[in-house]
């Protein structure tokens, strides 16, 4: 199995960089191929202003290589830095991530379905909040609604299979005895994290959507929130559970 | 009156552009001094490494000075592009636009209160989406749960009221007739700016929020999703309803 590790910190003897050494070793140990991208060591440029370049092709290779993508960063303003929107601004272009057409109907594939279907999807975050702020009745809100931009609307808009964010809170409150628990709990995570059941967002299909993409009138009737658009009674599965096998 | 309008969006000759000159030009005929930054123009470096710098001062400078704060950007990714994120990241620091603490209490000003506080913030937002797949039932969800990290996390948690996004949809199909009536709907947006009812956020105090900053469970007791954070009873008002006269 293969990996492509993204973070997105100005420190690497941060936390953050430190949860990654432990993370891509924890693969590596058990037997994954994993590639690195450390945007600020990398010196990567977040701003698009013209398609490709070779910085551009070069994630591009290694994305689509990979069968899991992990995208680790700090949250700030309760989204990704700039350097690291920039790298999905600027990798996940039109024709290789979305804007990938099904050949039999024309269509662009798209939720569930995309260039970067059959790879899984997981976002490792930390955050100064206190746990009980990024909770559905937390001020913050669910980090599943908070981060919804980047795991329905790119992770799962592009195909990949949306994994429940790996959130550290407290982020400024981590002695050594605390940090072996985020490193253990991290490890483990990674252990499972092929097999674990992903977020069942609805499939772009017309048992779910309508013509004009709005959710069908008979399906969760009473519900407000983003949460509409779990589908509570997908069966749990591993990976690949809503894909046809041909995408992958 | 004030405005600080931001632009992210690298071409000016683009729907942005001209949607931006007809914005300023509009609030300047009503009075307004407006200052202008179009991040891609002057070149804006969006990456934090250390705190601080020139451009950041400057734009601090003209932020503080401002009583209206328009942000206009394409949606990319369900969220800002990466250089106005970046504005964000390093424009918004601590001491200025957050962990500014009240003299009373010590504690951090912030959630209708902060740094920014007797600001109004306006996104101006342009999709390529169909206009029914971003409301709640659509399945990218409602524009205010995308946008829920910028217009709750970042303006009202820096103490600005945040007022509902400007948003045009299916924003590559606009022929000039559309263009017209876009032009208009924005000027008649931006002549009624300070007296729009702002979204009634609740305020972080102890009628809404208990000291683990969860909701009161007596507040919005079966609700789910972000808009329990909205207050549905606030009374409607317009600039500064929410708050102390003193933090003006």
């Amino acid at each position: 199995m293969r990996a492509l590790w993204v973070l997105g910190h100005p420190d690497e003897r941060s936390l953050n960089g430190r949860l990654r050494d432990v993370g891509v070793a924890a693969l590596r140990r058990a037997g994954w191929q994993v590639d690195e991208s450390d945007l600020h060591r990398d010196g990567f440029d977040p701003v698009l202003v013209t398609e490709g370049g070779t910085d551009v092709r070069a994630e591009q290779d290694r994305l689509r290589a990979a069968d899991l993508l992990v995208l680790q960063f700090p949250l700030w303003w309760y989204g990704m830095p700039a350097i690291l929107k920039g790298w999905v601004d600027r990798v996940f272009e039109a024709g290789f991530a979305y804007d990938v057409l099904d050949p039999a109907t024309g269509r662009a594939r798209k939720y569930g379905d995309g260039g970067l279907a059959g790879k899984r999807a997981l976002v490792v975050v930390t955050a100064g909040d206190r746990p009980g702020s990024l909770e559905p009745r937390g001020i913050s809100g669910s980090i599943e609604d908070v981060l919804w931009p980047l795991l329905h609307g790119t992770f799962w808009y592009t195909g990949m299979d949306a994994l429940r964010p790996h959130l550290v809170t407290r982020a400024r409150e981590v002695d050594a005895e605390r940090m072996a628990l985020l490193e253990a709990e991290l490890i483990e995570r990674l252990g499972g994290v092929m097999t674990e059941t992903r977020i069942p967002y609805r499939p772009l299909t017309d048992e779910h959507y309508d013509h004009s993409i709005r959710l069908l009138p008979h399906l969760a009737p009473e519900g407000v929130g983003l949460e509409v658009h779990v589908d509570m009674a997908s069966p749990p599965g591993g990976a690949g559970s809503s894909r046809r096998a041909a995408d992958s």
